[in-house]
């Protein structure tokens, strides 16, 4: 007995990853509650997403041209962190421990799915180190099968003089519970344990 | 780092009740990497929702003229129920417990908040019951302080003869939710609802 016009919302508020059809509902009630005014505040935000284009240097968000991130005058202009998602990048930042630059894949290697090198940003990543400023290239893909595969993948293609080529260190989580950790991760972490006194 | 166009999506998305800032962004990005008609779609659908209004005769959500329930055919068209909002009667209706008729006060008596009975929908109520057709009348307000003082009113200005005045069981809780009470608990509050003055 819902009209159609707030189904239709309901159904594409429900697509959002952890939004269930009650939450769906909720929040197409809360617009509505919300009045014409907040109706299209909205509209409108979702509407400037099409001005939201990729950075073409890094790949990452962007309004015009080059994104906030690249035409910032970054602090360590020599690493060069490569995530396979823009979402990423601001997990990274929001660590506040990164002053370097990023480069964004746009995803994994999966050749199942179609995934091939191709498919990635690749040769954008290879025109910045053959520029030669980047003097460290730290693969921070996810930790999975497909990020390693991505990894070692980009590693074997871009061996060159005076570029140390690094990966995020394995282990387990902080705040994390052992109990609760699996085994590939616990082998991980006990293959990467460190002298408690310095590294 | 974030650009402006996403942080305003953002910030819209995080204003949904239990949708905070980290939910909001996975919507944001969501959406974003959905692609352009994925984000029309969505447009298009808020847009929609202006053509929402509310029912003249009950005050649930309709699209033109009469709501759904209204328009049907309603197995008992001499029980009307009164809730406070139009998200109350979708509550109701997925019990599918009672088959009467609907009226959507919009909102409770708040004086201190100014919500003085005209202004709620009460006199389109009383036109209602005057019609003679209405044999019970079910107040489920929400189980509040407020709530109970509504109906307390409404019981007051409309008693008349052969007019049964009942409201829910004590099987709801006190300061829940109507939204969020699951089906079983509103069945149970429907079937246990009692005259309003003694049992």
């Amino acid at each position: 007995m819902i009209p159609a016009a707030v189904e239709a919302l309901i159904a594409q508020f429900a697509r959002f990853p952890g939004v269930g059809r009650r939450s769906a509902e909720r929040m197409a009630f809360d617009l509505l509650a919300g009045g014409a005014d907040r109706a299209d505040t909205l509209r409108l935000a979702v509407e400037r997403l099409s001005d939201v284009s990729l950075c073409p240097e890094c790949g990452f968000f962007a309004e015009q041209g080059r994104c906030l991130i690249c035409s910032q005058g970054r602090q360590d202009r020599h690493q060069l962190l490569v995530v396979e998602r823009p979402m990423d990048v601001i997990a990274f930042e929001k660590t506040a421990g990164f002053r370097g630059l990023y480069h964004v894949l746009g995803g994994h290697l999966s050749p199942l799915k179609g995934i091939t090198p191709d498919k990635l940003r690749l040769i954008s990543l290879y025109a910045r180190l053959d520029r030669g400023d980047i003097t460290e290239l730290i693969l921070a893909t996810s930790p999975s099968v497909e990020g390693d595969a991505t990894s070692l993948y980009i590693a074997g293609q871009v061996e060159r003089e005076g570029l140390n080529i690094t990966r995020l260190g394995r282990g387990v989580p902080m705040g994390g519970s052992l109990e609760f950790s699996d085994a590939g991760t616990l082998r991980l972490a006990l293959e990467g344990r460190r002298g408690l006194h310095g590294s």
